[in-house]
């Protein structure tokens, strides 16, 4: 049997704030470092032995995947960083406050630009202080491929095949992977895993902090997914990530 | 200009208790976390920018690595692990307190052991509880290459391959790179550079947390060499170390 477990970045100094973040590299906040270090805890005693890790190149991610395999004992094990795992790029809404956004343009069109499948706010100025363009870390990259903005549909399709060329693979060959990412990053992999519609997949909150487990037997077929978590729990959490868009 | 820096990590659990350490997986104690941090913001005022980073298959030096890593707001660069990079192995000294194995052995006999360029301390036993045959982590590596006991000199030889193949490439491929790892392993790299004798990398006592620049010409010859430290400090701090195996 082959597992891959999928763990949504703890809280950051700006899921606190409600604001859109996507790219802006935040670190995580007191209570997101106990997050990742308690999913290491549940891992661990979930009988987890990771072979590798991948997470993309933003810090809350990164930390999480380190705190968490910190616990685990297993910080020696290869952790891969690509921005292709990265949040989806919020494009001129980054830096906003959820809250206000929602006031100002109605809550019907910052449901769209959240959670719409292939709408995208508006791109991001590229000289602004959180174009992507400026940022160092991205500075090997081609920038045809880095995005000023991004609707859900965008970005999965920049997953994909990252998920195809190297996560997979290791998947098969190693038997067991973590994955720490992101709220919409995570969703692309989860859409394509399950063959999700677009509804399906934007009726789906992924919880910070709760390792999402998938099993799947040596030829690929998926057997079944769950989460690390008790049930009851997990459904208040869902909940009050679906309703951070909201006034 | 290529850029390679050598750094120890900061103080462990067992340093801090004077013990043969070498390949046991112990935590850098508090003072440890902060001389990572510190070398960490030492080298961002230095004005290092790494673009790949390589360190052992040992907690103390990662957690060294990554300490940096985040000081400097680099996490995202790839991070290479390797068992090659370990402290010199101790043999049947693991776990012994380094003030008592001199009482009983003499100073003499430990300084052999602990500086002794080709002499190596008895092996473990392959079934003791610090034996590396018995750890997961090294599992994936043919047993016949996991040492039970190491000289200086076998800590050298199993280290310049990995030099070579994977260190030294990317340092004249990427230009920036750091070295987090041990007093003995970095030794290995020092004498290799700076062509030493014996009797010279002897006398090399590392500082844990200093940063240890090394600059090339893009020919790949040795221009200098430095520590990122105030000369006093350096020498009180070297006298500490070469003085620890002492009763």
């Amino acid at each position: 049997m082959k597992r891959l477990v999928l763990l949504r970045h703890g809280q950051s100094a700006w899921n606190k704030e409600n604001r859109f973040t996507g790219w802006t590299d935040v670190p995580l906040s007191e209570a997101g470092v106990e997050e990742a270090r308690k999913a290491g805890r549940d891992m661990l005693n979930a009988g987890f032995h990771f072979k590798v890790a991948y997470t993309s190149f933003l810090k809350r991610a990164i930390k999480t995947c380190w705190l968490a395999l910190e616990e685990m004992d297993r910080m020696y094990i290869p952790v891969y960083t690509s921005w292709r795992l990265n949040e989806k790029h919020y494009g001129m809404l980054t830096g906003l406050n959820k809250a206000e956004t929602a006031e100002k343009y109605g809550d019907e069109q910052v449901l769209l630009w959240r959670r719409g499948y292939a709408i995208a706010p508006p791109a991001i100025d590229p000289e602004n202080e959180f174009s992507p363009y400026l940022d160092a870390k991205y500075s090997a990259i081609p920038k045809e491929q880095i995005p000023l903005t991004e609707s859900l549909k965008d970005t999965i399709e920049r997953i994909i095949p990252y998920w195809e060329s190297d996560i997979r693979p290791a998947l098969f060959r190693e038997g067991e992977v973590l994955v720490a990412a992101h709220g919409n990053s995570l969703r692309g992999i989860v859409k394509y895993l399950k063959n999700m519609s677009e509804e399906e997949i934007l009726e789906l909150n992924l919880v910070t902090g709760i390792p999402y487990v998938f099993e799947f037997d040596d030829e690929g077929k998926l057997l079944r997914d769950y989460f690390l978590a008790d049930d009851e729990e997990l459904r208040k959490q869902m909940a009050a990530v679906a309703s951070q868009g909201k006034k």
